[in-house]
């Protein structure tokens, strides 16, 4: 019986990497199309996001059923749990994706980002794919010092955002409110995404660690670990 | 054992509602305050939302220990995992309040919202509030007629931003990039306000008529298979 129940428990754990590449194959076609004003692709993304909606659901589905049947407690209990908030992160960073590739096919054939800010947006979106990637090897390999990795890498999206805003606030800016408009959804979308990506790999680094878990301290459930937390 | 089970089920309950309280109150505070640019204002609802994130993690450790002590099934652990995602849709209102507070804050002593654009902003932040309210009485009442009356609001809200939008894109627009930055940022935040409103809405109707539950119907549906990406 156990047995079985690990087994759905890894089964749910390959989904959410699945979910995970996904959405990282999501945001770089998003972003491809968004610079090169490829319909295409956009539609391409836009419809795609079905695929990892239905995932999300079926994970959900598949949680609850393992709580109800299993009744799960302790570290068990908390790797179900945080399943479920990581099913949900990345079915939003999908979302987001979503919404570049519809900003994409709402400005097609024209292109909503100008020449000047190509190489800021591609860095952007560049950096998201990478960090879902990274998010998904974390959820594989549980390895806390990639997990820790991503907030550095959170930290140059932040930075790549802020130069977007500079460009916009520059008083040279000669691409209209439009375009200020687009740039400062699409900028914002890739700052949640990567918000999400991060949210993933601290959800494992809680599960291994124990850190973190203001919720589970309180509940008076030991950590993974045994470890206790400052 | 089943009492105190149910009491702790309530009082969870008592939370949510008092979260939305929170929120709703923030968002009709942070919309006075970037309107009159008022920076105490702003600043008390910035320092607010730490007790938003409080009743949050609160909420979460109480759920995830019934979880574990209670081991529910059916109807109760629907209850439990669903009270998880609503206290997690008001803890990101509250988020998206502070951010209306924070640009508030930044753009002091100047204003972020030209004259204009008031009344739009004001009626965004009302709906919000509004939204927010009967969330919450949905809540407590378990009211699904008034559950699905926010999906109606939530056009209202949809059309407000579209309003925003036409504002922004008109060739008269005479308030420059940073003021369409602001603008298009805050329609954003409202917008997504509404959107965990009517999440807090949609959940309830789900756990009163097991409807919208794709989840649970869908709980014996067999593993993923491959799935294609282009």
């Amino acid at each position: 019986m156990r047995d079985a129940y690990h087994e759905e428990l890894d089964s749910i754990g390959d989904g959410l990497v699945e979910m995970a590449r996904l959405v990282g194959s999501a945001i770089g076609r998003a972003t491809t199309a968004i610079l090169d004003s490829d319909l295409k692709l956009a539609e391409n993304v836009i419809e795609g996001d079905q695929k990892v909606d239905e995932l999300h659901h079926e994970l959900e589905a598949r949680a609850i059923a393992l709580l109800a049947r299993q009744q799960p407690v302790a570290t068990d209990l908390r790797i179900v749990v945080t399943s479920l908030r990581m099913s949900a992160d990345l079915e939003r960073s999908g979302d987001l994706a979503q919404h570049v590739a519809k900003l994409a096919r709402l400005r097609y054939p024209e292109r909503a980002v100008p020449r000047d800010l190509h190489a800021t947006i591609l860095e952007m979106g560049q950096l998201a794919q990478r960090l879902m990637a990274k998010a998904a090897e974390v959820i594989i390999t549980k390895d806390v010092d990639l997990a820790l990795q991503l907030e550095q890498d959170d930290d140059a999206m932040d930075l790549l955002h802020r130069t977007l805003f500079q460009h916009l606030m520059d008083d040279r800016w000669k691409h209209g409110i439009e375009t200020a408009v687009d740039v400062t959804l699409l900028g914002r979308y890739y700052e949640r995404y990567a918000d999400h990506a991060v949210a993933v790999a601290k959800r494992v680094v809680y599960l291994v660690t124990g850190e973190h878990a203001d919720e589970l301290q309180a509940a008076d459930i030991p950590p993974v670990t045994g470890v206790e937390t400052a």
